[in-house]
């Protein structure tokens, strides 16, 4: 993401290994920069923690982000580890309130860059509405990481209607997809292997939080079941679901939303678009009845717009996914073996 | 630490890129290995995050642990990584309860190695009594990382008689630290160094939270400030607690409890035993009139028997730290500059 904003003044043009010895230069990389530009009420506490009070029931998660290259179409790392926690959290059915930020970066990272980091992080939880209040910096040799690698892990409140658990998946669910497959992967990927488009292919990454929030006040608990299918794409989601489950998810190909442009550069690098990452969309399972209303305010949404209902789950088939070929045959989704696309996120 | 638990038997004597996709190979690393390890009732929820009732005051903390070798003397990356957020929330005067667990593993990790390591996390996480609710695993290509990374972070309960805030540090006020300064960061060197003492010098790697539970019962709000001096050393937490206050701080070496070997070490690799990280100990703030009963308390604790008070808090040199050396003499002790013992935790 490009910003106008100007950036701190310091003495290195790089990180170095002194900058993670928790000495002097960590200490000025913190005061004069990272907290300038992340400061808030509760990272301004500068203890080994946070504090803050909270009451109900929460969700705790994490992840750690390496994708490579590290700056990318559509955003950088710093946005997708927001994003990517945020996400996780609101697909279990919370309101992200929280995120710890931790770095491991490589000895040499130019300053320039990782402040456009920062700065995408700053924007990022400014838009998902989430504080980010602790952290940690390490530094490793060069040769020892890939520049930067950052984790998030994040706390939020679990929506009051929400009621999210894949026991609660009945036979007759409708299965929706929220948007595009494939996106992120092949802006990614498109760019590791130089490929080139009329129109530049960019991530999905966004924080779907909000969008998640409206689906909940309205449609509460028939919505039984929400993940994003980030690495692994959505046949590993619907293979977990399915394993977890013991029934079955019958998908037809015909309704999967994918872009033209994606879906050509699939076949150009031999990749299957149900295998490939995604940042920006999700998979919902919802009762039967609610399904046409859950789309309709969905495709209402703009992080919804290519929403559509993909498939239901049945007593066929259990344990496994099917998908309806547009030519009509139907085929076992496997798990994915091995890694088609390392790094993606 | 060693342990004689037999290992899960893999098709793969190495984590591979395949372990890290997001498909088959992740799910069964995870369904036949860490699940069983560190499964409980939450972790085993298998969602992107973990829920559960929470409600008080909370802190929240996270660290990367990058430490090389990343098995030592005294222990492994695992435990330090559970020990050293533990010990984090109790430095806030928390009681640690749930700690996430994320993985950066490089290509080619040994399998048994990474058992190793997640058997010491269970060993560390039912000691310091917190769960692992929630986790993550990437895998990066070799060259990329450095064998193993860890994040952990982790949310504990604000104990009911803390009141932990550098603000309310005063003139007078006693400095204790609770243990030998300087074990860890040494541990590790003369290992990276290939140095040899008569008895081997393992790290103090170890959970505090016990230990700080019982201080904070007794001694409530007269604790005014509690951190565990890792990388960095004493130096730097004093350092940046006189920056903070704005007050002095007087330390006096004769006082400062370190073991022979140490200091031996310390001169033959002409390291400042101040800045050296530390892992098993803490640096408390007490009111002067419970210092004694303090220190009394911390030296019948398995974790205090070399506590010490080592200085107090003053108006006189404000923002400064001073130290008297055993010859009488005085210097202040500056903040730590570049970093004299990369990734040391």
């Amino acid at each position: 993401m490009k910003t106008s904003c100007p950036l701190p003044k310091f003495d290195f043009d790089v990180i170095t290994l002194g900058h993670g010895g928790g000495g002097l230069l960590t200490h000025r990389l913190l005061q004069n920069g990272v907290f300038d530009i992340l400061g808030n009420d509760l990272l301004d506490q500068q203890h080994d923690g946070a504090s803050f009070p909270l009451s109900g029931n929460v969700a705790f998660s994490t992840d750690s982000y390496v994708i490579s290259p590290f700056i990318f179409p559509g955003g950088n790392i710093g946005e997708l580890a927001v994003n990517g926690t945020v996400n996780d959290l609101a697909m279990c059915g919370a309101i992200p309130k929280y995120l710890s930020l931790s770095f491991i970066i490589e000895e040499g990272l130019s300053m320039s860059d990782f402040f456009q980091v920062l700065l995408s992080i700053k924007q990022a939880a400014h838009k998902a509405e989430v504080k980010i209040v602790t952290g940690d910096t390490k530094v490793v040799e060069q040769g020892k990481g890939d520049k930067l690698f950052i984790n998030t892990s994040g706390i939020g409140i679990i929506h009051p209607g929400a009621s999210i658990h894949h026991k609660r998946i009945k036979p007759g669910d409708q299965i929706i997809v929220s948007g595009c497959i494939a996106t992120h992967g092949i802006a990614i990927m498109s760019v590791r292997k130089g490929l080139e488009f009329e129109t530049t292919i960019v991530s999905d990454t966004v924080n779907l939080n909000h969008t998640i929030t409206g689906l909940l006040d309205r449609f509460g608990n028939d919505i039984k079941f929400l993940r994003d299918p980030t690495r692994g794409g959505i046949a590993s989601v619907l293979n977990e679901v399915a394993e977890l489950t013991r029934l079955g998810f019958s998908i037809d190909q015909n309704n999967l939303p994918i872009m033209e442009q994606v879906e050509g550069a699939c076949e150009m690098l031999g990749l299957d678009p149900l295998y490939v990452a995604n940042e920006g969309i999700f998979i919902a399972i919802v009762n039967r009845n609610v399904a046409t209303d859950f789309l309709a305010q969905l495709n209402a949404d703009s992080n919804g717009t290519e929403a559509a209902i993909i498939g239901e789950v049945t007593l066929d088939h259990p344990g496994k996914v099917v998908m309806k070929s547009r030519i009509g045959g139907k085929r076992v989704v496997n798990f994915l073996t091995g890694d088609q696309l390392p790094r993606i996120c």
